[in-house]
Parts: structure tokens; C-alpha cells; sequence
């Protein structure tokens, strides 16, 4: 296996330990819950996280203007209920907790006992999950996947406006079932903690509706041009999204160059302009990965005014733009 | 050939098409030429430029605070002498232009046409070259590599502070012979254009040194962990460098997981440390890329006042944290 590490048990320490070193504004309690190194005094605080192996997710966007604090798991791997508690209590500043799950089994448990703990010491604690990935037909089943990242800035806005905690689960539950996102691998990505690749992929195979652990999607195809590939992808999503106008992100797995993302915003763009269409704005680059996953996903979410004022406010993170 | 393009001759048009549909702060002229949407109406105008395969680099750094405008050849070449000339005379409000050029033989012998071209229109032209990779021995044959970007944020930077031209280019000069990069590759980058790998590499082995389009390096090793790489690394480094407060700028070839560059950043932060030296200001991420080449570089530079305040200044460019 060829992967810069030293140690395939300190992935998620080493990670960390590097992460901390480099960036100031964030710290590491608990071991793998990455905080704000300045604890916001006011507001709703905003909790999220699970496996590694996603970055810049989730640790990325623990910034002002987006997350509090992010768990950590190993990779691939949900934080415990300990992490998750300890995460809620050193945020919470009295005004409550928001947590934003993926729907993933281990994560919606384990994030749920930690609410549970979180509120037997008299914290206030609401969560929103995340179903993002149509590539799942069965709506409650369907995985949280990279529309997530857009639910850490709207919930981060909205804690910034003085929403109340009850106030942005609400707001939050409104845009939830408007966030499509659908991907698709050229690659498997090489799993540093077990050494072996996520998938079995021919040189001339893709996956369609693959998730960001390498999960088994719609179907396993020849490879395509890249703009058959976007044909395919935005046929699934223009199943279920019907609005005119758009906000549209090019997340990229992992190891997709950037030069190959924007090749794909180019063709997003195309098809969605001949459907009349029209995206008012874009976000191009890796949001949420699967390692060293090559590919991309594509998200759609019909444009509101408070959405776009959301997506476009600043926030201290580097990694959301 | 697994590559999101539609056809090898369009990469470079459709990767342009895709940028300029989704940064409405930019905008291509001359087919090839990114330019900023709203023209600086004061100070040095900066040029840099190159063959494509490397983004962000450099159209992503067009955006105030850094370039004003970047010349794309196609993948892995030099542009053409008359598309510099034409982004010169695009972006010069009459305070002359700095071309940024890395040292290749290419690139080096077409900027200097345009410029020759561009002072027979009387327009004032400068060129630095950044020659800052240490794998190459002899010093003038030094290529140009990731601190090429600092060189950019630098000129920014030097610009909005009013600088003349004259001594935009005296002060980079004294600061371009103590930026020193290294850089190693896990993995061969796939050129789209040839739909070859950019030299063979066996599972088991590690390139040392390696360019950013691939170029051999000072050897050929068998992989080791990150720990021993870094001390590899910084070993060459070193042997160059004796101040003690650094910048360094951990940069990823393209299709290495930020999770492993945080690695990395940990190890090079325990080794400098262990020989007392601190650093200052960090980079980690994708700054200057090889298509999807795994692996990394490593900038080392001597701390400064100037250069701190330089780096560290607001830029609009969302690649350049």
C-alpha cells in the first residue's frame, strides 16, 4: 500500500495531531473532537461529524460561520456517544445544541445516545439527518453524502442571524428534502487502515450512485465521455428536482483534479441551460471525499433567497467556497 | 484512459469554459488567457502563466490580492508568445507589468518574446523567474515548482502596497533565492492529452525529487513511511536552509488526500521542531498540482516581516489559504 502514513492505527491521531499543528483557530479535546480554539459565546452551537476519511470534512469546516465542533471517527468508522458528548458540553454556551447527522445506521445511533446523554445533564439537543444520495430509492434509507456540507453552512448561518434552536431545526427540515445529490467513481479508494481497496473496478468500468465509502450504487457501467457521464447523473437527479433555478456543487472524491471538475461543471452547465435551467451559484471542489476515491458527485438544490444568503455568507473555513 | 473529459484536444477549452461559468470573477480572452473580470485600475499588473495540468495553478490565483492574469498553455506546455502578449496588454493600466515565470526552457523563452513585443508597444514589462526546486543541482537550471505561488501572493501583495515596478522586482529578487522546494510522487500522473502515464513506477516504489509534470528527481527509492519520507525530504532541504523561523507550504500533486498532507505536515512539524526550528505560517493543500500525480512537495522559506504580512494579506483567490 502506498499512502503517506507511518502507521495505519494513527491515520486519525496523526490527522488530527497535523491538522491542530497547522491551523491555529481550531483545537483538539477529547482526543478526536476538533473544536474552535475560541468558543462562540452566543448562539445556537452546531455539532457534526463521523468516520474519517472525508476530508475536508468535517473537521474543515469547524470555522466561524459553519461548524462548532466536529467527531471524529476512525476511518470510515462512527465516533462513539462518549466523543459526541463531550463534543455537545464543550460547545453548548446555554442557547442549545444542533447536531447534523448523515444517515448512516452507527452514526444516527450513536449521535442519538449522545443526545440522550446530552439531555439528561439538561443541555438542549435537537438533530437533522441528512438523506442527500438518491442513488438509494428508499428515501428514509438514503445516505447522507456531500449536500450535507451545504446543511453545516445554512445551519451555521442561521445559528449567526440568532436563530433559536427549535427555529433552525425547522428551517433546516424545510430545505432537507430539497438537497439531491448523486456520484459516481472511476476509482476505489485505497483504504489506509485495512490496506485494501473499498471496490473491485475494471480499467474501463465506472459506478454509478456510488456513496462516499465506496458503497455500491445504481449500476456498474463502461466508462463514458464526460458528458455522458453528467447526462446520466442529471437524469437521476431531474427525476426529482423540478425547479428552475439552481444551486449546483462539483464535489470532488478525492483524487479528481480540478481541472477535471471543472470540465464537469462545464457540461453541468450545458445540459442544464438546454433544460432552460439556471444555476446561480456554484460550488466546485472537494467538499466531501472518499479518500483517494477518483470521481465526483453533483448536488442540486432549488435556489431560495435565505439559501443563497446562507451559502454565500463568509466564514472563517478554507475549505468552503 | 479513465479521465472526466469529453475529447484530449478540448481539456484545455472545456476546463476554461468551466472555470469562467462558475467564477463570475473572471473571465478568458484570446481563448486562453484568464483575466480578471473587473480590471485592477491601479498598480503593477502581474502575469504568470503556463502549460495547464497544474490548477489551481495558475488561473485560480487570478483574483485581487494576487495575478491579474494567467496565460494556460495546454497540458504539460509552454503558452505561446502572442497570448502573453495579448494578457499584458489586457491587464497594463500604465504602471507596467510583471511576468511571473517558472524556469523552463519553454516557458522562459516565450515570456521573454512578449515582453520584447510589448516594450515595442512601450509598455513597461519586468519577468522574475522562480527557480526553487532543490532536486535539480545546478542552481540557474533549477525548475520553477510550488513556491512559485508564494511568488505570486508576494507580487500581490507588493502590488497593493503601491510598489513600483523596479522594486517590485529588486524586493522578489531577494526573497526568490531562499525559496526551496522538494518534491517526491507515490504515483505517475495520466497526461489526458496522451492517455500515458507520465513515466513508470512499480507498486513498491517511491520517486524522490520528482518535477511537477513528472520529471525525474534526484532517485529512485522503495516507499517508506511518511516519518522517514519527510526526514528524507528535509534532509535536501536543510543542507540549504539554516535560518530558524520558517513558512512552509505543504503542497499536494493533485490526487493525494488532504487527510495524508496533514499527515505530513505533522511529521515535518515534529522533525523542524526537534532541530528548533519554528514555523511561522503554514500552507496545506493543493497549490500547485501534477494532473493527478500522488505525492507531495515540500516549500521551505526563511521567515521575514514583509513576507509574513505578504502571505498572510487577504486575497480573493480561493485556492491561496
Amino acid at each position: 500500500m502506498k499512502k503517506l502514513i507511518k502507521d495505519k492505527t494513527h491515520f486519525l491521531k496523526d490527522m488530527l495531531d497535523g491538522l491542530s499543528k497547522t491551523n491555529k483557530d481550531i483545537k483538539i479535546i477529547s482526543d478526536t473532537v476538533v473544536v474552535r480554539a475560541d468558543k462562540k459565546q452566543q448562539g445556537v452551537a452546531i455539532v457534526s461529524g463521523g468516520g474519517s476519511g472525508h476530508e475536508p470534512a468535517h473537521a474543515g469546516y469547524v470555522a466561524q460561520g459553519m461548524l462548532d465542533a466536529a467527531v471524529c471517527g476512525e476511518v470510515f468508522t462512527s465516533p462513539t456517544p462518549d466523543k459526541i458528548l463531550n463534543a455537545i458540553k464543550a460547545v453548548d454556551n446555554g442557547e442549545g445544541v444542533l447536531l447534523v447527522v448523515k444517515n448512516y445506521a452507527g452514526d444516527v445511533m450513536n449521535f442519538e445516545m449522545a443526545q440522550e446523554m446530552a439531555e439528561m445533564e439538561d443541555i438542549q439537543v435537537e438533530t437533522v439527518i441528512v438523506k442527500d444520495d438518491i442513488a438509494v430509492s428508499d428515501v428514509d434509507k438514503r445516505r447522507g453524502v456531500a449536500g450535507t456540507v451545504l446543511v453545516h453552512k445554512y445551519a451555521g448561518y442561521l445559528a449567526e442571524q440568532g436563530s433559536s434552536l427549535q427555529d433552525m431545526k425547522a428551517q433546516i427540515e424545510t430545505v432537507l428534502p430539497n438537497i439531491k445529490t448523486i456520484g459516481m467513481a472511476l476509482t476505489a479508494p485505497m483504504v489506509p487502515t485495512t490496506g485494501q481497496y473499498g471496490f473491485d473496478i475494471e480499467a474501463d468500468e465506472m459506478e454509478i450512485g456510488v456513496g462516499i465509502h465506496g458503497e455500491k450504487g445504481l449500476s456498474r457501467e463502461k466508462v463514458e465521455t464526460v458528458d455522458k457521464i453528467v447526462a446520466r447523473l442529471l437524469n437521476e437527479l431531474l427525476n426529482e428536482v423540478n425547479e428552475d433555478r439552481l444551486i449546483v456543487m462539483v464535489n470532488g472524491m478525492g483524487a479528481t483534479p480540478l481541472s477535471e471538475l471543472n470540465i464537469v461543471a462545464k457540461y453541468v452547465d450545458e445540459a442544464l441551460e438546454s433544460q432552460n435551467k439556471t444555476v446561480t451559484k456554484w460550488f466546485v471542489g472537494d467538499y466531501m471525499t472518499a479518500l483517494d476515491m477518483q470521481g465526483f458527485s453533483l448536488t442540486l438544490v432549488p435556489e431560495s433567497e435565505t439559501l443563497l444568503k446562507a451559502l454565500t455568507a463568509s466564514t472563517a473555513s478554507p475549505y468552503f467556497n
